[in-house]
């Protein structure tokens, strides 16, 4: 049986091009160039049990380059994976099939995180690993131990956001993070030379990672240098020369392997030079339960894992529980709703980003095992605080310094969230939600649980200028699919929209806070009226002849509006909309009656992009229509048109 | 005179001081850090004409690390850059002043490029390089002929877009670039230890470039280090080693020097310590007189290349304005009608990324000074054809193959365009539009010409599945101000939208492709109607019941669905909208024309964010409510509910 390792890597092969070529597309490049590299990781390095795809100490492994996701669905299917049977191959890239186009998180079938947009997989390891090394630091390494293994192409790392994991990775020393590379040389476009000459050993070297350079091919030299890779400290890139599409006779190595349509005689041919006789989507049983008892592998580890948590002390037991299940505990939110009533007591307001600041620090004093971490903004957006750093030397610090590396800490919050174990929450300036769009994107595909809070979030961050001053984020953020987006008016609404985002264990959140100080407009904090998206702040006694709608900052300045308004003789009434997705939730009758019959206008200090969907046609907005400028903060709101007296002369022209 | 280069960094220092202090905030830690730096640079170095900052050759410096913009306002003060007067500085930050809080692009004053998103500026450095060096070689070096420099802090070189330049330049051995590294040690964090610990010498040197490392503020290693610079046929990067806020006792080298407020105490110390009883804003004469000499530096090359310029034959004369002047040729979009009209004539329709690299072809072969270039997908997007690839061997080339580097593309595309003399173009699918929102972002800010071309725009790809499939893209792209999003029907919107895209001089355009095969839905080449915005495609002869309003893909379907509804006796009038910010800028009686008094419906494959501006409340809208899926395009169609029968079925709804 001296041929069963190789005959295992092209049980791979042929699936994978059994599945792309009935289909008629796919991506064999991949699954036919890097079969050895995972016949040899998924056979005698990674810790999995197939049948126990949830088991939270097992391996993760990531395909960061998921156009070849026959690659996974292969060994998924190899292994014995849930529902990844003969019959969800042959429906590869078919409505409803497991095995779709893309990777798309399935945890329950061993698919872990939703993979394709180049370069998100690599951060999401990256991610995964650090909240590893978190929990092991802090529930103990008897519980979690486990590596993060991940798979990339050329394309991942040519994307930037691969540098700023490598530059992260490596300086946390991420130790349990193997990242390997199927160096094809050959990119879509044509040969790496084309777009590409970097000496990525060179380059992971200068961010102290441990780099090997292997055949790609070679399962031994592969298994050695992953053995390698698991005893050194730091995170490992194995640099796996292999050949595209091997196996394809007369397109592996070229530019068609990497997506062109396979033809039937070319299946024909590979069959024959490789000595494949079967038919497709059969493998020989001596294979099939090889990879079967490959895909017990972890089967001891986890034995053992289960033993110690079943011995474990009940208090302990069921912190363990709560953590992996992503629990909060319970009367987390106490401490905000308390320190909301604290400050609506007051007269004067506090800052957006200290009442952010504030309302975290409480969720992280109640929730140990939430993360934060704010792209070198950590002193203008103060969210550290007293949680230590977690660094290479402390494993169990709660807030992690990314340096301005945006994008990277997006990919890993989805990581983390993926992982599960860990409650994690990013922050930084509204302008930069630009540099995250896709991860965000991928984070409601994905239904994690992960909360951005970005501050600065209009003109009223003053003198910073254009550049720093978000116009049209709110709506682009609105635009994503399962991504709630708050923005809070007061104390009040931060506690309860932070309560309400750290509470949604089904997507992400996006908290959106001032930069400026945010006088109380609730002083009660009794029912979360965030919860209905939208409610009416204040109404009229005698009926509306107007009703203003605002959301953030500008509910104290439609309250304003509405009093100056009152000095005039017209009613009106202010409704606050700290978030639309919740507010669309709600059933249609309840909508109308918040946002009532009177002419509407939406104030909000951005662009209109959505707003017609509450102010009608007979309505109105106030807002930006274009960037905004330089100056002084007071200046801006004057120089804009954004003032109580602004928002009163447009509300009385809508009356006529 | 020894002392004379030390007085002139303290003229930069004293200058940003004092301005800084003024206003109350801004950012000591770069001016002060990198005055010697920029003093060996632009006195030095750098050649330019201070009194004539539009000269066509100059070179061309960018400050990456915008934050620090008082560095550039002082140095444009001192060399007697138009306007950048004593008065302007101690506007520093007022509303109207030319020296905003970040540089914002303003080439009359000596601002390149508008800088502060960290890793955007040396990006927009990489395309000047690139469009210089193009232009070298196509009009001649005796006419084009120019260094771009380039100053970043750390927080540029943590962003990966910077890896991404890095990589590229080196690739395409961009040699005139010269990225000078302010390396101060320091983050807004703190200590660079927090985040960052790369070897960025190593680093660099692993993507071919040419690196050096000196004393930032000894002012003849760094000269020497920049004479080496451009000796050397490959893009140099300098790591100057400097002591952030330099020269603010107490202060200089700590986390504080970033952007703290500085105290008048400091500003007073800083003048003793340094020796410099100057009253605030005012530099001696001696000093005055070198720095303004130093704006000179330039004048005999300008003069030179004047004289050159002047004495060219007439009509290459004439062609170098054109070029310089970013004029189009007469004539450019004859071609792209034409192929609109003949395709009109044809009975099936080209798939959509086909009709946008038709129209690519055709501006390509009438504008020589055209660019163009996919990341990695060229075989997906057919852009290329037969534009000959720039390389680091051919600088005539027009296709850049920029690998799978989409924000660094689009930061070079902007620095290209704020060059001037090309008309740059990208290529990519409208689902990585969303790594390029920082660039979008600038360029409309900026007011560049820059033409994006987004392929693959909905569901309508297929069984990539949703990583792949664009939702909510179009409303976020129509979300940024001042962009122009085109979303044509079929070849005679394409030409009519890539001819009003590359027609735009004063802002940027996305034009939105489909992968599916777009059947006309006009026949007629005349006027061009989608300059309109919006318009009737189809009015019933005898009224309307109803309107069907739609872009791109969903204009043939609105067709579908109006036979279907007329079949049942109901009247359907269609309305093409392909942009809506031109529709937007009609007079509002045109605009209530077109839309008409009839309920609408909205059909768009995508998200509704946007469409009830134009439904109203009484209309309704048919696209995407959630993420899309893998399978058949067929199948999705009608798993989406997005075919003529579903629309038909939602009108009919409307009319209750």
């Amino acid at each position: 049986m001296t041929d069963l390792p190789r005959g295992m890597a092209d049980a791979i092969r042929f699936l994978s091009m059994d599945a792309i070529a009935r289909v008629g597309e796919g991506h064999p490049g991949t699954p036919l160039g890097a079969a050895e590299i995972c016949t040899a990781l998924w056979t005698r390095h990674m810790d999995y049990v197939a049948e126990d795809p949830l088991w939270f100490d097992r391996d993760r492994f990531v395909l960061s380059a998921g156009h070849g996701s026959m690659l996974l669905y292969s060994l998924l299917h190899l292994t014995g994976h849930p529902g990844m049977t003969t019959e969800a191959l042959r429906r590869f890239r078919e409505l409803g099939s497991p095995c779709e186009g893309h990777p798309e998180r399935a945890p329950g079938h061993g698919v872990e995180v939703t993979t394709g947009l180049l370069g998100q997989g690599v951060g999401n390891a990256a991610g995964m690993a650090l909240a590893e090394s978190f929990l092991s630091a802090t529930l103990g390494p008897d519980l979690v131990d486990h590596r993060t293994w991940v798979l990339s192409g050329d394309g991942c790392l040519q994307e930037g956001i691969a540098h700023e994991v490598a530059a992260l990775a490596g300086h946390l020393r991420l130790g349990k993070l193997c990242w390997l590379w199927d160096d094809n040389r050959m990119t879509d476009d044509g040969d790496i030379a084309l777009a590409m000459s970097e000496d990525f050993a060179a380059r992971f070297r200068a961010a102290h990672w441990h780099v090997q350079e292997v055949d790609g091919h070679d399962l031994d030299a592969l298994d050695a240098a992953m053995a390698l890779a698991k005893r050194d400290p730091r995170p490992s890139f194995i640099a796996c020369r292999t050949i595209i599409g091997r196996g394809l006779p007369g397109v592996e190595g070229t530019r068609a392997a990497h997506s062109a349509r396979i033809r039937p005689e070319t299946v024909e041919a590979a069959r024959a030079a490789r000595d494949w006789p079967h038919a497709p989507f059969h493998v020989p049983n001596a294979l099939a339960e090889a990879w079967a008892q490959a895909g017990r592998r972890g089967a001891g580890k986890r034995d053992a894992w289960r033993a110690r948590v079943a011995a474990l002390p009940a208090e302990r037991r069921r912190e363990l529980d709560r953590v992996m299940e992503g629990r909060l505990p319970a009367g987390w939110a106490d401490g905000l709703r308390a320190h909301a009533r604290d400050v609506a007591a007051r007269a004067h307001g506090d800052h957006g980003w200290k009442l952010s600041g504030d309302m975290l620090e409480r969720a992280a004093a109640a929730i140990p095992e939430l993360l934060c971490g704010a792209p070198d903004l950590e002193g203008a957006t103060q969210h550290k605080r007293a949680l230590p750093a977690f660094t290479a030397a402390d494993r169990s610090g709660r807030y992690v310094h990314y340096g301005v590396r945006e994008h990277a800490m997006g990919a890993m919050l989805n990581g983390m969230a993926a992982h599960g174990g860990v409650v994690p929450t990013g922050v930084t300036y509204l302008v930069f939600s630009d540099y995250l769009r896709p991860v965000l994107r991928l984070a409601a595909m994905m239904k994690l649980p992960v909360v951005h809070a970005f501050t600065h979030d209009s003109i009223g961050i003053g003198r910073n200028g254009p550049t720093h001053q978000p116009v049209e984020h709110l709506a682009s953020l609105r635009a994503i699919p399962g991504l709630h987006v708050f923005r809070p008016a007061d104390a009040v609404e931060a506690a309860e929209c932070w309560e309400l985002a750290l509470a949604r264990r089904n997507g992400p959140s996006a908290l959106v806070f001032a930069r400026q100080p945010m006088p109380a407009v609730r002083r009660d904090a009794g029912a979360n009226r965030s919860a209905e998206g939208a409610y009416v702040l204040r109404e009229p006694q005698d009926g509306r002849d107007v009703t203003l709608l605002a959301t953030g900052s500008e509910v104290a300045l439609a309250l304003a509006a509405s009093d100056l308004l009152a000095a005039e003789g017209v009613r009106a009434a202010v409704v606050s909309m700290p978030c639309w997705e919740l507010f669309e939730a709600q059933p249609a009758a309840e909508r109308t009656a918040v946002l009532g019959a009177a002419p509407r206008l939406g104030i909000e200090a951005a662009a209109r992009l959505g707003w017609d969907r509450w102010t009608g046609e007979d309505g109105g907005f106030l807002g930006m229509t274009g960037y905004g400028a330089s100056g002084a903060e007071a200046d801006l709101w004057r120089h804009f048109g954004l003032t109580p007296e602004d928002a009163a002369r447009a509300a009385k022209a809508l009356l006529g």
